[in-house]
């Protein structure tokens, strides 16, 4: 293998690589990326056995041709490089090296040979259809705050991407849930979506998928089966395992009969939420909100360190009320909202809240209460 | 005590508090930052026990008095409170609380008598002299990155602050090192610092004294004893016990006969090395230089991960010489060049190296050599 590749190309695919790779690997073949040349492309393959990313540039192919090297090595020659450079690779297969040049810059590094990467099963997909970039990563980013990092309750480390029926007809919605609290994020079905069987994506797919959602209008193809999700672009295929196991029912923790409404200019709350917690002790974090007629009043009472009290002009019209959260998850799933009021709807001091944007039900969340 | 303080005014002060007190205490109190409010005039002191911070700040005093907080909780609070809030302070001291109040904010902090604070022993300083924020900052700035952290070698913990004799009569002198490398930085001698007893600064006095040389033109008033230093500006005076222990002869590790001069743009030579040392291994991180007529050759070879080579072209016309060194000790001393060129003086491969600031004679960094 020779190539030639501009460094900024060489950059990006090798970025995505290094970030896929697991730093602490038993296996060292793991440990990196698998370069293969020909035509006028060469792919980059990187996987930790879960997820696999595969990431398609034009280069100049001066003898096709594939070998590894360490991926986070490879990646830190390359960020180190001037800015627009070009970049040569060329394997001495004997030496079991690959040399790395640009301007008066050369590497060698040691290759493991290319026949004992592991490369992904490829899978028969069941569904397949385009979403933009936008919407998915619309889904994701508000669903994954919620993703729970419990390792027994496997099958709630990942976000739950299905179909289902929400008022106006079927919906793509995603997920998640650590058993505190909810997100449950709502789009319209893309075409082709709708026999889709639901999946758990990972958190860390989650976490790779999101580098490819950066430009809006980007079409972005999605493919589903019973075991593994793809979500490519026309450079970047991303593949992962699913998680292997029954997300559980949603539907019966998102409360259907709260009617005590509040409404609350979301920012001011996130500031009044962060300033009383400051004094809450870090084990429990809870803060105490007190409503009455327009008025809110937070509070927060540890015994050690001191207590504090704050009051915010709200619209509320029910009942006297209080119930108490954890500071925490008040604080993400207000700034969830961006553009108009956060709405709470409350039952009792011993019910779960529920919480959106103005009157935008395509985005919902969930919050337990705590006792305070 | 009750005062009105203006947020930014009182952020300052306990933000200097909360980053001298230690995190983790044995004695509670020293967690504690001590507010006193008399006349027109609000001081807050902090203190480690080997550091104390004092800060004066107007503010309007409705009671006099004084109590102590945490430094760290009242830090957090203030820091959220909203821009431009006036900030009220009152203790009550039979319920042993402070009460902090901005807005509809109202947090009640619980408190330590003020009695219990430790104050720092006032001390007899035989020397007093006034310097420009911007000397003393070059001066420990510069040498502050080779401070040991080897808590063996104590007497090496700090940088060295003393008076010497230099080619043009007597300078104020800065040195730290490590036994691997040594900064050596030279100012004026500032009037009626003569006699000044040599101090040795320790390494989180140099970090709290950085916050307080930020001016260029603020006049530093700098007190020495032999346990003591203290620096001061109108609001802020910063007193440090001094490291109890005799700083080595560093003057004969300063080569007197390199002759090998090297002078390469300081810049293109930090980023080769940084380059090369990307295949070396983490433990030795040893980068070769081999130098030949204005060619100089950078070249790690990990027997591992791979090998890298970089040329430059450079000012050389000596013999030819292979000399290794940590590329972490060259990279930290060529970022310190900032105008000119870096140049290094060498004798043969085994002797410590040289490196200045074109001709400046008053920042000088000795390296000591690696087998390669």
């Amino acid at each position: 293998m020779k190539i030639s590749i501009e460094r900024a190309t060489l950059l990006r695919a090798v970025a995505q690589a290094q970030s896929v790779v697991e730093r602490r690997n038993t296996i060292p073949i793991l440990a990196n990326v698998l370069i293969d040349a020909e035509g006028d492309t060469v792919t980059f393959r990187a996987t930790d056995l879960d997820i696999e990313v595969l990431d398609k540039a034009p280069a100049k192919v001066g003898r096709a041709g594939g070998t590894t090297v360490s991926a986070v090595t490879l990646h830190e020659i390359v960020r180190k490089l001037p800015d627009g450079a070009l970049v040569e690779l060329e394997e001495d297969s004997a030496a079991g090296r690959l040399s790395v040049s640009a301007g008066r810059s050369n590497f060698s590094l040691a290759t493991l040979p290319r026949e004992d990467f592991p490369i992904m099963a490829s899978s028969e997909y069941s569904s397949n259809f385009k979403a933009k970039a936008e919407v998915l990563r619309r889904l994701f980013d508000k669903s994954k705050f919620a993703i729970s990092t419990e390792e027994t309750r496997y099958y709630l480390n990942g976000v739950y991407m299905h179909i289902a029926d929400a008022d106006g007809g079927q919906v793509l919605r995603c997920v998640a849930t650590d058993g505190h609290r909810l997100a449950r994020i709502d789009a319209d079905l893309p075409e082709g979506a709708a026999e889709m069987a639901g999946v758990i994506v990972p958190r860390k797919t989650v976490g790779e998928l999101r580098k490819l959602l950066d430009e809006d209008d980007m079409d972005i193809a999605v493919s589903v089966s019973e075991t593994k999700v793809r979500f490519a672009t026309p450079e970047i295929t991303l593949t992962s395992k699913v998680i292997d196991g029954t997300f559980p029912d949603y539907t019966r923790v998102i409360p259907q009969g709260n009617t005590r409404k509040l409404e609350v200019d979301a920012s001011d709350f996130a500031k009044a939420v962060d300033r009383v917690a400051t004094v809450s002790s870090e084990r429990s974090r809870a803060v105490k909100l007190q409503l009455d007629e327009d008025r809110l009043i937070l509070s927060v009472n540890a015994p050690d360190s001191g207590a504090a009290e704050e009051e915010l002009a709200v619209a509320y019209g029910d009942e006297r009320l209080e119930i108490g959260f954890n500071a925490k998850y008040l604080l993400e799933i207000a700034s969830q909202v961006d553009r108009e009021n956060a709405v709470f709807l409350f039952n009792s001091s011993g019910d779960p809240a529920l919480m959106r944007e103005g009157n935008d039900t395509t985005a919902v969340y969930v919050v337990m209460p705590m006792r305070v």
